[in-house]
């Protein structure tokens, strides 16, 4: 069975044109003027886009006994909702667990998925185990290896671990991404405001100042340029990590940097919010900053100094956040986000006048498939490619509320934005999961992409 | 009939894959697997690449009554042996003259093209003639200004002209040119320089320092910014103006650098060479620079904070720029490039590890096509576009020499250089022009591109 | 008659130490412990330290006929109230009109001033008799040229004008000022808002982006370095040019820059009051700008990379403002300060930790001595130096008032605020002006300071 | 008994200016015309300024139960012979060892002293008794501690010990002090280098790269600022480096950079030298650089981004050098200096326009005063003060040959190097220590100065 998207413009990272598509198979088959398939799907006003990537997402996570409460399910499902077609999760090795056990745990949670997906593998402790198996999961289809430079004793590497780690990801043609804070500094200032008295959600914002996350990634930087690889620095949330970023790219260097959608769009005075509950189910690592930093972010997006918009997903419900209640350090870090991404950064980006449609499909989706190494099978609209699309409707608005979500999650961090720019239409491998808002998709059919090492970009 | 090419590896700005391409009409009309057309050109070892375009040449400029040695026959004709399809040169009016005019003029000398072309149209002064005719020549297919900051007393535009002119462009969607250098200051060096007795080309160095061309591009840049315009900055070499470009897009404005392939590979050293022939037929302006600034340039192309490579091809015969002895300020200022920069631009940034083969097909083609709004009907390896197309042979060598190339020019500021990766085939709209070196281009061949305004980069 | 002043703690540029001072003649005559004399002063509590030096005043000022209303008689009254005991004041002369012609003027305005001061000269226009009178003018004692960049059509002087004069000054050790706006665009931005209907004083200020200022230092500064001269840029209100003389510095340039008092406590929400006397009261170029220009500023003055604090003080009183109701472009552009710089640098500088006592006596009075090269005869507590002395209280508080205030204009753009940190004696060459707020100042005790070229900073 | 330098010029770090100068007790008791004294000394055609300061030596440093080659008494010695009135050296406690103990026995190998000393106290472990015994260090009248970020295994302290030692540095009103590469990268790059057969001095260059020196910088000033203290970085050797301390100044941050006149003057092709001997004696860390750094280095004495100039004199003998014969991670790191800093610095400073004589006093002892908060004691020419100084004959010529220097060791790093000024006299506490190179210095008559804490600077 074929379906022909007639009548929109496709706008891709570097074309608008008006042009029908057709799919069949989960591929576009076809590319042109006139097309006619089994099924049409009306794309009249509409733009016809890659269908979006989160490059950093963490669906299912292991917390304290329980999960973060997204699984791969309800997860994909938001993603589609809101106009994303494929995530790529962490799969975290315990310290001391094998990196194929862990992989082999993030096979299982996956069956469920609505769309497709692949994972970052996350090098948690080093040792000749970890050395060995990273050749068999690059082998398996993961070319990226996540490292923390936070969260001192228990993900966090050294720099001497993340030296011999990118040195082995330089061999393999892998990219390192790294969490860039700077993990002792945070200890110290997190045992220094409680020491203090300080034990709400604000205290968790001062613990980790943008200074620290700016030198965390000047290092990693260095590291990286000097075992040979290249780098992926994950949710730039300030001016100071883009600082860094910038002035390596300057020098020739290949690093990217990724700034969250919640980091364009919010800012730290959530974390004045009198209600406990309001700031805890904001605090993330790094936590919001002040809006000077997101004039950088935005800038950086612009510049193409940064390169992809993510979400790090991680969607702990109010009675998990309320773990931390009387100690900030204990409140689980993540909020959602996976749903509002695309029209977040629509209504903020393109509504604005700040980003071109096109810039907005190479942030949300090309360039991430070109980094991660997966184009043009993801984030194209072109002939053979994924028919991974999604038809954005630029005039179709909503205000965003839990209550109507999605996601598992109990809350929204952008409870009551309005957004204008939402799917008409979303297709995970050709079949339509969203229409209107009405959702489609089917569990299971997502499926694991393979990304090969040794990209060219 | 069609033309097949076939066991090649396409490599476009984002994409490397093996694939034939069917050429028919002058466009590509399919790209696939085992395509078979009436002739076979087989690309075995070989990139498929977008044809190169150079979006800076002055063919048939006039001089003292006189005209630079490649017309747009020969020139066009060293551009097709070097890889390059498309050449976009500059429609100067005299001070006075009219804009329909001068593009008369213009239109007169390029009916001989061995390949495509499109013009910039100068603004060498201002008044309301110049702002009505600008609509006129936007309507034409032109949609780019070129602006002098030298040159005083010829064509050099003062501020305030600078302002107008810019406010203009945005209102047209058309986008402004300069050449970048303070005019004034260069004029007062030029007389501390011959009153002091130097007058040899090595003079000509001395009196337009580097600090000079950063000085105009970050003025130029402020006066855009303020008129609502985007950017794009000619022959940029050295360090203080990437600098301002950078500072620039760090602000989220949106301005291109362009440094030339002489830039990028030669420096002042040239001008200290005793013969004054050899020093004077390197006089250009922006002049050869110390070896740092070629770092920076370089740098600039890896970060794409340098957007494309050009030449300023003009073609200056040695008795032409003997017109210069005994004064260097009256040495015409000029020198070719056009055949040289695609094997000088693969042998000193893909050979060397600087530039992977997809940011080669960006800097030569793509993001010039883009930038200048002629992508993808040039600059792309797509159905539909223009088939002007270079076969690459990465293992093919040369000595570079003027006894041997097509331009008219009787020497070669490369001379003697050796060239790894040359073209096996260059292709202009489908007709097969260059064969191992051996010419079958058609004068006359070469076709007028409209460029549309409002482009969407 | 001596005058000891006891008990207090001396804080130079350099140095805090407890001692008591001897003053006699006008000049300090020793320094040390148990001095005594004629009469004392006791400075229990206070800081001894040099007079501030304002180096950039408008003393009666012409303005269509009239002159700002603070003569050099209120004006060094007024400065004296606030600690400053020595302006330096710009002599302007109308276009064509000679050098010594305009100095013969500023010499007659200067003969009732309380406190000692200097001039610049400034070059409003560019020819023969400027260049020969220039010489003579340094001869006179004057060592620094004023160039304004703005005001087109009126004082304004152009690039190849600024680099003959610049020239000109490296030939006689003098130094350049600039005040640094773009005229050209500035004239265009103000067209183009009288035409859209923008006429009240916030117009103003969107007329003179930051952009514009931060441009023009940056040419300014080339140009100085072409020309062999070093650069004082004054009243550097904006990033973009603190950015642009911190560049200058780090290539080991000799640049300063100037922060008004007013740009570093002030901000653009002045110009927003639906009051238009209260907004173009605050009218003056460059304009009040957004907080994060303060931000620059302060950090400039911590680090060095800003070198001195001034005032602009040119007060013109209400009803001269008036002269621009309907069209901010006639309104004429200038503040007062005088009386208010140092309380309220300290207030905001010392009192909030960014600034130490040392920095507040370097920025406020011994770099501009020794930039204007005039130190240690003044800026400086050491024997032999003049009795240019401020005993500072810093815990006597008080609230800014016109209603109260010693300078003659009708208002003062700091009303109601309140400041800690006031002189409880100021001396003038030894003679004691103050006394707790109580003026004991003489009209035509200032004389003129003659300042020497080729100064040795 | 008295003591007058009569007929010099007084250069200071900020006056310039004709006086005689009168010693006694130690001291400077008066500055002023026509003074008499016991004895004279005769100062024509020379400056008179404050004597240098050598804030960066290790004297009798232990080495594998041998020491480095000047001790005490011959490198005062030698400091004298060049200009240089007092250095501070490092108590280095070995791990586990107490800081008191370490204080004693640096005080015991200091009693040979020819002129006056200080030390700085390393933090090279952490624990209770260092945090304890950080008091009575302060106490004894060290306000200084230095941390290595590299020498892994042995000195280096991690970035939680870091921000402890720091933040109790802030307690107690000192000023720590980073060694500054990043230990762990260097460990792998000299395991990798050694596994690759590289064991000569060369890769001793090789192993320490800018970046890593950059990223050591960056990463102590982010920690120095969340613990609430300035920062001291010694032997800044690169523009990384230089570049994150000019940034850390611009935001406010008081941070200070030390470059070594090795780097200013020598260059990384030293090891390139065939002669091992020639290129081990030149090992230190961080090694030579690439002459661009150079121009970083001197652009920040400029402009004030860097502070001060050492030696880091460590004079390990050819003999000790060949103990890394083999391997280069064991030749003892250090170079000497301290005879020649003054002289190699006024000769490629001064004499080249680079810098003004009062900037000379300032990089050479007057800031280094300030910093380490011993000033006026020592780095002025003020009554009261030490009569620490040198009468410095600019006119004064030789050729600097191990030959023929003070310094025990058997090599001169600058051997066969011309400088033109240097000391007529050299005074240490009013005693002359040198005359026109003849050595009157006296073992032990260097005292201790003690510098209280919370200095003001
Ligand atoms: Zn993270
Ligand atoms: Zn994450
Ligand atoms: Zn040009
Ligand atoms: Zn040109
Ligand atoms: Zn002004
Ligand atoms: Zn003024
Ligand atoms: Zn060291
Ligand atoms: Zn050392």
């Amino acid at each position: 069975m074929s379906t022909v998207i007639k009548n929109g413009t496709i706008v891709t990272a570097d074309l608008t044109y008006k042009s029908d598509v057709l799919v069949e198979g989960g591929k576009i088959v076809a590319i042109g003027e006139g097309l006619v398939g089994d099924k049409t799907l009306d794309a009249t006003g509409c733009y016809v886009m890659p269908g979006g990537i989160d490059p950093h997402t963490h669906l299912e996570m292991p917390f304290m006994g329980t999960y973060s409460s997204d699984d791969f399910e309800s997860g994909t499902r938001a993603a589609l909702a809101g106009g994303t077609t494929m995530v790529v999760d962490f799969a975290l090795p315990s310290p001391g667990q094998g990196l194929l056990d862990a992989m082999q745990m993030w096979d299982n949670k996956s069956t469920r998925a609505n769309c497709d997906y692949s994972f970052h593998m996350a090098i948690t402790w080093w040792g000749e185990q970890v050395f060995n198996e990273m050749e068999a999961v690059v082998k398996r289809g993961i070319n990226t290896f996540k490292h923390f430079m936070a969260y001192k004793g228990a993900l966090m590497v050294n720099d001497d671990e993340l030296y011999a780690s990118f040195q082995r990801c330089a061999e393999l043609g892998a990219t390192p991404l790294v969490h860039a804070e700077n993990g002792d500094v945070v200890a110290e200032l997190q045992a220094k405001l409680l020491a203090a008295g300080n034990n709400g959600p604000e205290a968790h914002a001062y613990s980790r100042p943008s200074q620290v996350e700016g030198e965390a990634t000047n290092r990693a930087i260095m590291i990286a340029d000097m075992a040979g690889a290249p780098l992926y620095v994950v949710h730039t949330s300030c001016e100071e990590a883009h600082e860094a970023i910038r002035r390596a790219k300057m020098a020739g260097k290949r690093v990217w940097g990724e700034p969250l959608i919640q980091h364009l769009t919010l800012d730290e005075s959530e974390y004045a919010n009198p209600d406990w509950d309001h700031a805890a189910r904001r605090v993330m690592s790094p936590p919001f900053r002040d809006k000077k930093h997101q004039d950088s972010l935005w800038a950086g997006l612009q510049s193409g100094t940064l390169s992809c918009v993510a979400t790090d997903h991680c969607a702990f419900t109010t009675e998990q956040k309320r773990f931390g209640v009387g100690d900030f350090t204990k409140i689980p870090n993540g909020t959602g986000g996976l749903e509002d991404r695309m029209p977040m950064l629509w209504t903020h980006g393109v509504e604005t006048g700040r980003l071109t449609p096109n810039e907005f499909v190479a942030v949300t989706s090309t360039n991430i498939a070109k980094i991660l190494n997966c184009y043009p099978k993801k984030g194209a609209i072109l002939v053979g490619a994924d028919a991974d699309i999604v038809v954005w409707d630029p005039a179709k608005t909503k205000t965003i509320s839990a209550s109507k979500q999605q996601s598992a999650i109990d809350y929204n961090v952008f409870e009551g934005k309005e957004v204008k720019g939402l799917p008409r239409y979303t297709l995970t491998r050709g079949q339509v999961a969203v229409t209107d808002g009405d959702m489609t998709c089917e569990s299971g059919h997502g499926a694991f992409v393979a990304r090969e090492p040794n990209g060219t970009v």
